[in-house]
């Protein structure tokens, strides 16, 4: 067992832990970074296929009104490039394709797209009135927690069409359905970003840009600006002990002793560390109920984006034509090779998780060829990832709250335990479930940690 | 690291666990019970007072369609008692104490029985509709599983009056907000317990009969019947890996080799074990959808029953008097002790599991003194206990499903991993939650392990 000794242990290098880690490394606080993976990260996971194109297995994209990636992508001189959406996107839906502007398809009927409008509009408005720093504080909290979000579209949303788009745009945003999440959680998550069309949007919205060379690269680069021995990869997490003089955080083969750690992972995974003492009872209720969604990413790369030539976006929505819910053009910029980029989320995901990958490939790739044509049948390669099956993350984009959760113990989310902080994009209150967020909470963790260590 | 050999690792000496291993141990098995308390009895844990009388700070009653711990019990020769049930229930509502007959409060109004009564048939009718092996394959199992048991009593139980009355008969059996739980998995366990009478009541149901010598006994005569080394107390079970050759339990210092092991801890203890290989993607999504209810079991001794002089039950029912919802008559047998016990559930286990014990301890008394009179102020002990705050169970009675879970995820409930099988209560298609349940799933889960072994 290996020892070594710092202010602060961050456990998670995903992009909050290492943002903590560096914010307080710029204190001048002594910092160790204990990861499970031999990389860093974390949900930001980037390969280089063997011609270089790098494609983002995990969270990919900023937007504009993310300050707070953009500081950081700035500090880092990281750059951003829009993701292609010149010409039309497309709606699939039973069995014929309909093409259309913007971010809500037509092709749904008039009476479709204006309960949609209308369904928007009446959640921004809900959304607005649910603060950020305490979404259980809203007024009546505990009645929005007690719907789901599904449920209350099927009482306010009063054609299928209308909902059946609502889902696609919840398995994109969440990997769930509509049915899993609180209607006060959606409301916290949609004020967070801004809005819901900043959510489902790209120009403009969440998936507006692309960053350069892939999103890992923003790790790797916070990375390599701490000390050549701050980060300890491959090291999962099995306990964290505290008492009056500090923390104890060990994996099977280190040991750190801190004065404080930072457990920047997702709640359900916080969950499973070993904590000695015990942690409060609402803590532990609170990590019992923050599951993640399901998703699975899936990638067709082509020489070009024939796509475009189409007049087409690369951007689609498919209702009822599973396993995909949404597309993308994910392609790297200037003039190489076209990336399709395909969603499969909630109980899709579940089911396509268990199946064999090449009957998970061909499905994509036959869904891809309906909306895009027959060139779309071959591509150069093809890739997929399905989160649910990476044992340190094990579900994605982010942890939800089923109806009633929130409400009972959300008030534990960011509560320091004793010498314990979280972080990661969960307690952000700025678009959390993004990459801002997860930097918005390990900058707060940091100021957290550092404020108790002057005060000490 | 002490290491051990055996045909079967069972994780976990709670009811279902020891019936796992009693049952192999009878077919000639050998058996390790791996534990990560000092203690077994998991989930039934009773203490004893300075004077003798036997206080289940856990599970603790049976009732008579009971047939799996009811043949255990037979076979263990421990005897069981009626509950006191003569004299009046009471409900305590809006600062008036109403006396009443049966399972359900008169004092709420005859056209609030009357809501409460037609909800009872129609969710009965329901349940009856849900099958017990798979719920998940119910007609409208979506639909079900999309609502919570609130937002349906909002929808169909007219007056606030009968739904603050299902709320306590929840907080009683789930230990949780109506708002929490998915309507569709509500059906189930109202099926696997015969209805929701059943469930409700004292004679004739859930809460019948007392275990002669505390619950914990059963656990007890289970363990003395098993060979002396068979039980590795305090500990806990850090790691399982298997591969094609079996299985390795590991806890700090033991290591189990076994063919193959059993699980018989709640899914979201289960959960927090680090697999190798990692468990298929839906076990893990559902490990991190079945959290735990919150209650915290309240318990005043006095040298007599006195209540029972004033023609009364013992049983109240408490909608609108926060911290308790209901109480019982939890006196041992005999002329000796009487003992008052009240539950503290949902949202008011979590607030009150913070607060201090001189606190909690006032204002159960207060709360008994209001319905069974001054003589409840001199108790000559008190004692609670709040299971959100046990390590090794963090919330009680029961793992449970919030809407849009059970339907994703509830195949994975019973599934085996390789050579890994599930017991505990939460896998029970008969009286899932109870102590039959907890039988039921250990011989199932032996039988299944049984036939493997016999095969290979």
């Amino acid at each position: 067992m290996r020892e070594r000794r710092c202010d602060v242990a961050v456990i998670g290098a995903g992009l909050s832990g290492l943002r903590a880690a560096l914010t307080l490394h710029e204190a001048k606080r002594s910092v160790i970074v204990v990861e499970a993976r031999e990389r860093v990260g974390g949900r930001a996971h980037t390969v280089r296929l063997d011609d270089g194109t790098a494609i983002d297995l995990g969270g990919q994209w900023v937007g504009p009104t993310q300050r707070e990636i953009h500081a950081t992508l700035c500090e880092l001189g990281i750059a951003t490039y829009a993701m292609y959406d010149a010409g039309a996107n497309v709606l699939l839906r039973r069995g014929r394709l309909h093409r259309y502007q913007g971010s809500i398809p037509r092709g749904v009927g008039i009476f479709a797209l204006a309960s949609v409008g209308l369904s928007m509009l009446r959640l921004d408005r809900m959304a607005k009135g649910v603060p950020l720093e305490a979404p259980w504080q809203a007024a009546r909290a505990a009645e929005l927690d007690a719907l789901s979000l599904g449920a209350w579209a099927d009482r306010h949303v009063g054609l299928q069409a209308a909902r059946d788009l609502l889902r696609v745009a919840g398995l994109a945003v969440w990997g769930c359905e509509l049915d899993e999440l609180s209607l006060l959680h959606a409301l916290f998550y949609i004020h967070a970003a801004g809005g819901l069309d900043a959510l489902i949007s790209s120009r403009g919205g969440a998936q507006q840009d692309l960053i350069a060379g892939g999103a890992q690269g923003v790790a790797e680069a916070m990375a390599a600006r701490l000390d050549a021995d701050t980060l300890e990869l491959g090291q999962p997490v099995r306990r964290i002990r505290q008492d009056d003089d500090g923390v104890l955080v060990e994996s099977d083969a280190l040991s750190v002793r801190a004065a404080r750690a930072i457990v920047a992972l997702p709640p359900t995974l916080a969950g499973r560390i070993d904590y000695a003492p015990a942690l409060p009872p609402r803590r532990d209720q609170l990590t019992q109920r923050m599951p993640h969604g399901a998703i699975i990413k899936c990638f067709a790369v082509y020489a070009r984006p024939f796509w475009r030539q189409h007049g087409l976006s690369g951007h689609a929505a498919l209702p009822d034509s599973p396993p995909l819910a949404v597309t993308f053009d994910a392609s790297p910029p200037g003039d190489g090779a076209g990336v399709l980029l395909g969603f499969i989320g909630g109980r899709d995901a579940r089911a396509w998780a268990a199946r064999d990958p090449e009957t998970r490939r061909a499905a994509v790739i036959e869904a891809f060829a309906r909306v895009f044509g027959a060139e779309a049948r071959t591509p150069r390669h093809y890739v997929d990832h399905d989160w649910t099956s990476e044992p340190f993350t094990r579900g994605c984009p982010v942890g939800l709250f089923a109806p009633g959760a929130l409400s009972a113990v959300g008030e534990a989310l960011r509560a320091p335990c004793g010498r314990i902080h979280w972080a990661g994009t969960e307690t952000a209150t700025v678009w959390n479930g993004y990459f801002d967020g997860a930097i918005q909470a390990g900058q707060r963790a940091a100021r957290e940690v550092g404020a108790r260590l002057d005060a000490s």
